[in-house]
């Protein structure tokens, strides 16, 4: 059956589903979704996904939605995919789910309002919101304490202590590396003390080599523009006398 | 292996673990932490869950949070669990999957953002914030429309147009029912047009009888509280001359 994957590579779960089909060698479609030409707002997409978000897969006459979802869903449609991505054992799984849920509400929350609100609005021709980029990046701050604090662990370099990367890894590392994109003194103040959370960064893009730096090549000129449209926005802010 | 559920009552996700284990006949030793009064911060809880949060779980030497992950877990660890709860099937379950990580980010956000902020802060000695309550609403507004019109469907009674209910039926429902506590003027301008939803979590609660009533029936005491509570903030702001 063929997969088809409707992504935006400069969406972190996007990254995720992709590095993932591509270190197990599950071949695939891409179908380009361009958030900042909406394309995201077509009505053939709403027929993919209703909720007119990225990433969404269709296997077959299947489709599905939400990148934790999916990523389930193609560790165990697809043969050959070694059990350190998504456990059979109950007890093993059930932490990822616990890690997966856990990300919704914090790291993906905090992040996601963190560097829309003070960058990516631009691109789509929003306003940006200090106020709330500043809430976003407060529980940003506390989701990163979390992971170096809880889920990173002595036992190994991966979450939850493991040896071996999972699907939560993928995830949450993507999610991370969202990161990139924004100001490199925004980025390091955020970032650059966390040293366990930046080797398991590390670690999980020497595990998914070279897919995961590949997939990732794209955020340096990303970077580049935005903070251009956002030195323009700024500038026109100021001739204006207010912060945009 | 003994299993201790660790909840209030007046949590949603507390209720829908509770709901599903007593549904099924799974044993347990129910232990209350109660948020209002701030038992989920002591040293002894954060064994359980680092996270200060309820539910969690603790079954055998095993630690468990988040009630996705639980629910998911209970499922598959304990025999005698009807398949319906949590399908076997691949593409069945990884639709479930995709509702309750929806879930997260949509109705679990709208809900409790705005029910915090417009009533349950009070009860942990927190000024409310009609703005962020404004947020939340707007949020759980458009969440209810989705699950109206897309997660509700024609072939059945429950989400997915599932013909039995699915652990995501309890733990959406579960959630709509914390509008309960809120006045009934606030619940009835937000749910009272939805039909399909209240036939919905009817048929949740006719599916979990006589369990899903008996876990609510705390609701309408602690509704009273609240509003008392709130009646309170109100005229005392008023005597101070600005809304809480």
């Amino acid at each position: 059956m063929a997969l088809k994957l409707y992504v935006d590579r400069l969406s972190q779960p996007s990254r995720a589903v992709l590095t993932f089909c591509k270190v197990n060698g599950i071949d695939f479609e891409e179908v380009k979704i361009q958030l900042a030409k909406g394309q995201n707002y077509s009505p053939e997409y709403a027929e993919v996904n209703p909720m007119k978000e990225v990433p969404a897969l269709v296997h077959g006459d299947f489709k599905l939605f939400e990148s934790h979802a999916m990523l389930i869903y193609l560790a165990s449609a697809f043969s050959g995919v070694a059990d350190h991505w998504y456990p059979a054992d109950l007890q093993k799984r059930a932490q990822i789910h616990s890690v997966l849920d856990w990300h919704h509400s914090n790291l993906r929350r905090g992040s996601a309002t963190y560097i829309f609100n003070s960058l990516i609005a631009l691109a789509l021709g929003r306003p940006l919101n200090l106020e709330k980029a500043a809430e976003g990046e407060k529980i940003l701050i506390a989701s990163l304490a979390k992971i170096e604090s809880f889920w990173l662990r002595d036992d190994g370099p991966f979450l939850l202590g493991n040896s071996q990367p999972s699907i939560a890894d993928l995830s949450l590392a993507c999610e991370v590396m969202q990161l990139e994109l924004v100001e490199t003194k925004d980025r390091d103040r955020i970032l650059s003390h966390h040293n366990r959370i930046l080797k398991w960064v590390e670690d999980t893009k020497s595990a998914a080599a070279p897919h995961f730096e590949e997939l990732h090549s794209l955020m340096s000129p990303a970077k580049e523009k935005l903070l251009s449209l956002k030195s323009l926005a700024t500038k026109e802010a100021e001739s204006h006398g207010k912060l945009a």
